[in-house]
């Protein structure tokens, strides 16, 4: 079947496509008999605008695109689902692209939104990311670009983050005043500004606590789960092994049980655990996991909101502004205190 | 800053806009010299081709869109995965659209894509689709169409989707053989298809074992966890309580457990369950979960892959056909095969 086009329309009409187009606007430049011809016909052939010429027009695509590493992950799951509550109302469609923690596939895609198939970003970027250029393309193309969880330090604009520092303080803390003596803390990058906050945080607590920092404690885990398993195997064998543990990804969760399960250890008696996750099964775990739950669908409303915000305004403005919302530390069996 | 378009890189080299505009599409029109002069100017003024002009030419977006009702779900999360793993061999984007379950929100984003937006379209329809006309109207329009998992009959193309009839039959039959004799089958819908189909391979196995079928032992659930944990304890209350539960959704799992917990019923010993689930953490609950896992990545994969067989076509063909991946029942603690 052909298209139906303006064209066609106004053949059929015998009008010009000026006027077709302007009747299909409503403008007050055509008749209200014209108009009631125009639209009858349109429906009657299943006229659809088509979104790239109307977008060209318009240079609005009524889009806003959401950029991530992933969805298999309750937090961004749940920052999703806050994102589009937003967008819902605002009668914005959402986009989402994923980047598999790839900085190349990242650019790849930040480069295809540079023409305006969206009219404005929300991104957290890959544990690879190094280069902002893409980043200050789309700024300086007037596409306004809002940070999550993830951020590009270099990039001047609004930033909705979680405090990390301060919940992985806590959680050390928490694990220290349960008896812990040596804490692991397993991460999947240390380039990420969220990974370095919660470095430094459990550094810090570490140190409040007069226990001393071994680099050796900070394990760098992969996306593989067998590697995974096989690296917790290995650190958690031995006399000198940890007896705390944090895990800042909520997929390291499953390999650590599994660890423990095939090495008779008994968490909390010989392990104790605390995990960066929103999971709703935290709590049927056996022991149900202590966690460091992150208000991942406020971040996502509060950054869709504020992108909202600078899309009102032409040109957009998005200074440096940080939006911190705290997480909260919910302790479960997987950690106790002991008597000191 | 302003936009750089042909007609600016036209001006400032002093060559016409279509010139312009062959140099950098590589024509054999233009010399080798004029197209390295409007390359150089290209690239230092930044210019980047606008998508929609250029989909407007070529009829092509080299987008794919993923449309599904969410991916807080372990078996949506990895059909994207194996549906990205394909695109990405062809050099394609994916756009995902989550409907939320609403038929509504479903329309709207069929119909925002009758325009051309994506090349084609994996679609995993709502609990309430009902109306077949936005996906006969994309169809119209020549943009192709596979289901995935959860289909809408009425429709002519490919579907791609695992054996529920048979796989509720094993679930229902190896709750049977381990001693069940009341078996209740949690479901979120009973209009989707795959519902259906679980319906009634959990009643053949019923059936064939010369177990009655109560029409009260099927039980509606709705996405509301705290709705589903009441429902559940009032289920699982008193003397003619199931000793068997089928959760045919992967999030319903959490409240049976946590319903247990609460009513002090121990599983398996007090009540047997299976779980329609992928999530890796099935193996670290308490009881572990016996699953139907489904060959979700592998799902995906094969949906994207007969997409992209069709895009291959002007115009595309894709004629009914039904391509079934079998799940797997993978027995665990929440189960258990007691001496008959």
């Amino acid at each position: 079947m052909e298209n139906v086009t303006i064209r066609i329309l106004a053949q059929q009409l015998q009008l010009s496509a000026a006027t077709v187009s302007k009747a299909l606007a409503d403008s007050h430049e055509i008749s209200e008999a014209t108009k009631k011809r125009v639209l009858e016909l349109a429906n009657s052939l299943n006229y659809t605008p088509n979104p790239y010429a109307s977008s060209l027009r318009k240079k609005k695509s009524k889009t806003i695109a959401v950029i991530l590493p992933e969805v298999a992950d309750s937090f961004f799951a749940q920052v999703i689902d806050g994102i589009e509550a937003v967008a819902q109302e605002k009668g914005y469609h959402v986009l989402i692209c994923l980047t598999h923690e790839r900085s190349q596939k990242e650019q790849a895609i930040l480069t295809e939104f540079l023409g305006g198939r969206a009219d404005g970003i929300l991104l957290s970027v890959t544990s690879e990311t190094q280069d902002a250029a893409p980043m200050r393309e789309l700024q300086a193309k007037g596409i306004p670009l809002v940070f999550f969880d993830r951020v590009c330090e270099d990039i001047e604009t609004v930033r909705v983050v979680t405090d990390d520092y301060d919940s992985s303080y806590r959680a050390t803390s928490h694990l220290i005043e349960g008896g812990c003596r040596r804490i692991a803390l397993l991460s999947i990058s240390d380039t990420l500004s969220i990974s370095r906050q919660r470095i430094a945080g459990y550094r810090q607590a570490l140190a409040d606590h007069q226990l001393s920092f071994n680099e050796e404690d900070i394990i760098s885990c992969t996306h593989d789960p067998i590697d995974n398993l096989q690296l917790l195997r290995a650190t958690l064998k031995g006399a000198s092994r940890p007896d705390g543990l944090i895990a800042s990804v909520e997929k390291l969760v499953t390999s650590i049980y599994l660890a423990c399960a095939d090495l008779q250890l008994v968490i909390p008696r010989d392990l104790q655990v605390v995990g960066f996750s929103n999971l709703s099964s935290a709590m049927i775990l056996q022991p149900s996991l202590t966690t460091v739950t992150q208000p991942a669908f406020e971040m996502g409303k509060m950054a869709a909101t504020l992108l909202f915000k600078a899309l009102a305004n032409k040109p957009y403005e998005l200074g440096e502004e940080r939006v911190v919302i705290p997480s909260v530390l919910i302790p479960r069996g997987s950690t106790m205190r002991r008597p000191s």
